[in-house]
């Protein structure tokens, strides 16, 4: 495993001191951050902060791998029920871990449709047939309202393929007690695996809800926990200077603090791409919040943006470099590609080709990084790498966990819980009493109210 | 064709004084608004803007539709080579436009390799077979560092597959006279299509550069332009207050004055998912700038952000819910979908499952959007809907313009050239000098010393 993060373009010796950081202002933050460090060690310890235990779960891990084995032979097609936390985590590691274009030759072909959209559902439909598809319906609750009505929506079809069959096409990660897929289960005869209660939806892809999915499509999950379980010690040094996930908060903090509010992440390279994707779930559920533990208003959170290298350097990088400095970017880099077959120039009259030639993608690719690198510090944009030796199992375990514990700490230095998200319930209690769900009648009367009171601006 | 523009929860009348606009302050722009109508007028009359006429090409239309049933018949692949501008529109218009998952049964099968990741795009090798496969090069110079390699790359396969045959595999869509495709062409007889020299690649998703793989894939292209066609219309009232581009533009500016610096675009709908990706560049490089016409620095430009509903109710609403109210959020909400089954509840004995019987996910899909948009209002955090009563090409034709239209007014109101992009030279220049590109020795020379003398400050 080697993924390192390389901060030297946030300090001032680089990118400047107006919009850089000392070594004393780090510094200043060790005494608060070991606090931190110590107050998630004790939470690990006495288990009411799951994920930290997640790399370990030997039984679970031997448990998902001979299931995978059989469900690899059963099915020809797998598809993926469940929303935000469990779905970008396991998306991310397909991505990142599989044949860019899996589907168009293997089995079973991967599918997750993590959103509610009845045409996009519908295409789906037409390219599988439910009785030879095992359908994942994966929600600590059951009660998710996109999750039910998806699993509700295929079951139509796996009634009509399999008749009262139909469970066996059913394979359900949720609660080891509680909830409603829990009463399905106790129906019929579901396989079920378990999402640890002290573990939230976006901490979660270590867990089940993360590698069924992944051992099924063929990746190497006890490669992707030996490289969490080598980052979880790295992430536990003593000594917070040589810490990852302190470093990578602290920097953080200190430029919410300076008003850089945008979060950039910005892979250069398209496998590593979704796991941008997972970053700003953790990243905005668990720090964007109105109160800190005190109970003080704070409106604190940084906006996480995906962006993508060199692809988004025709994109965004104009805005990142004159535009307002309102942002820290984290770079993922690639040290070694798989592949890297030289470039020939075919029309050598075009002597503006040449320097092409005998080059790889991977080194343009790099190139350009480290292009966009000097153009943003040499802006005093500041910015960090995340470097991976190469695109690995081990090393997307060890990235996944990293950001994790860097997620955990910075809650801890802004004071605030990392781990709820008081801030949606509005919207959910809002959805079931508009779709008329039993026991919202006041809050549906209250909303229809107030929504013809509302003056409207329209043109059309 | 109808896309309607909803601005009521921007307004101080639904979310507040606090976080509100009153239509005095849109009013107050009114002066400033017609002057700019009446320059982006001239320059449209004048040809320097080349955007608003692309609706009215039946020439290039016609030769367009007549290339692609072709190509429909001769090619079992068609791969787009070009990035940025280049790529962004046209893949909006497959996914929105496309079966969701094209590529598992129809013909000829789309990619876009828009990015220079060598095993991404050794991954696609292994898919299509080059002597049977369309090559679209897409660039105005030809000199885009991506592109030329990714062509560059496809060579050695279509080399080897047709030999000096090659050429008949590929589809040029350059500048009329210059650049480097230009003089390739010169020597093969290489079809080629034009982009305006008056229109930049992230307003030309309505020339060739869209169009061609839209017409092979099969979109009704002339409904497109039809879309924008009406479009353009609107977006040129007199009454700036009926206005869409106008509105939307004058809201952004309005808000960018008080410091609500980033726009997400929120597609309530898979199908809609990457306009938002479109529309980021679209935003953040005509914006993004340090000086504005006078000469001034202002370090000017929101950064715009894609979100998707409802999956990211999961991920981002509480950040946008609960964090700073630093953004504005436009949803683009769909009326009616195409397909439109009832759920039934498999499980009577889970009663909490019992609100979702008789309704369609698209009913789901559309309050929770009102959900969110309700719970952001409450909330004082500024909205707006764009409305398409349906997914169809005619609407996403009549978006392109409006966001096109509305991109040109900002710049106007902001006084900024809202056309170029001079802040990715410096990039592209290091780009050139670290891979030895001949002419930038002198370049090469100053950055190696400027990373040799950097202070690294690293964690492992």
């Amino acid at each position: 495993m080697s993924v390192v993060l390389d901060f030297s373009n946030v300090m001032t010796e680089n990118v400047g001191t107006a919009h850089g950081l000392s070594i004393a202002e780090i510094e200043a933050l060790l005494g608060k951050g070991r606090e931190v460090l110590d107050d998630l060690r004790q939470k690990a310890e006495n288990e009411t902060l799951g994920f930290y235990k997640l790399p370990f779960q030997e039984e679970t891990i031997s448990e998902i791998k001979t299931y995978a084995t059989g469900a690899r032979k059963r099915f020809e097609n797998y598809v993926h029920i469940g929303i935000g936390g469990s779905a970008l985590g396991p998306i991310a590691l397909q991505t990142s871990l599989l044949d860019s274009y899996y589907n168009l030759s293997k089995t079973p072909k991967m599918f997750f449709p993590d959103n509610v959209d009845p045409d996009w559902i519908h295409d789906l439909l037409k390219h599988i047939d439910a009785s030879k598809t095992l359908f994942h319906v994966v929600s600590k609750s059951g009660a998710t309202a996109e999750t039910a009505a998806t699993m509700l929506y295929f079951m139509k079809y796996l009634k009509d393929g399999l008749g009262e069959n139909f469970y066996k096409n059913l394979l359900f990660t949720t609660d080891p007690v509680q909830g409603l897929l829990n009463e399905i289960a106790r129906q019929y005869p579901i396989k079920c695996f378990r999402i640890p209660p002290n573990v939230g939806g976006r901490f979660s892809v270590l867990s089940p809800v993360g590698l069924v999915s992944a051992a099924i499509s063929g990746i190497d999950i006890d490669a992707l926990l030996k490289g969490a379980r080598e980052m979880a010690e790295i992430c536990n040094r003593d000594n917070l200077m040589e810490n990852p996930a302190f470093l990578y908060a602290a920097i953080h903090f200190l430029y919410m603090k300076k008003n850089k509010n945008i979060s950039v992440m910005m892979p250069y390279s398209n496998k590593l791409r979704d796991l941008a994707d997972w970053y700003r779930q953790l990243w905005a559920e668990s720090l964007g919040k109105r109160y800190n533990v005190k109970g003080e208003l704070v409106e604190t959170g940084q906006t996480p943006v995906k962006a993508l290298g060199a692809t988004d350097q025709h994109s965004q990088v104009q805005l990142y470099v004159e535009g307002p400095n309102d942002k820290v970017i984290t770079f993922l880099e690639v040290g070694q590609f798989e592949h890297s077959e030289a470039l020939d120039n075919y029309f050598p009259e075009i002597d503006e080709f040449n320097y092409l030639k005998d080059k790889t993608l991977g080194e343009l690719l790099n190139a350009e990084k480290k292009a966009t690198e000097l153009a943003l510090t040499n802006n005093e944009r500041p910015n960090l790498t995340l470097r991976f030796d190469r695109v690995s199992a081990e090393n997307i375990g060890a990235f996944f966990f990293l950001l994790e514990a860097a997620t955990a700490f910075a809650g801890g230095l802004l004071e605030i819980n990392a781990f709820d998200q008081p801030g949606v319930e509005q919207g959910k209690i809002a959805t079931y009493a508009l779709m008329g769900r039993k026991g919202y009648e006041t809050k549906r009367k209250e909303i229809l109210q107030q929504l013809e009171q509302k003056k409207t601006f329209v043109v059309s």
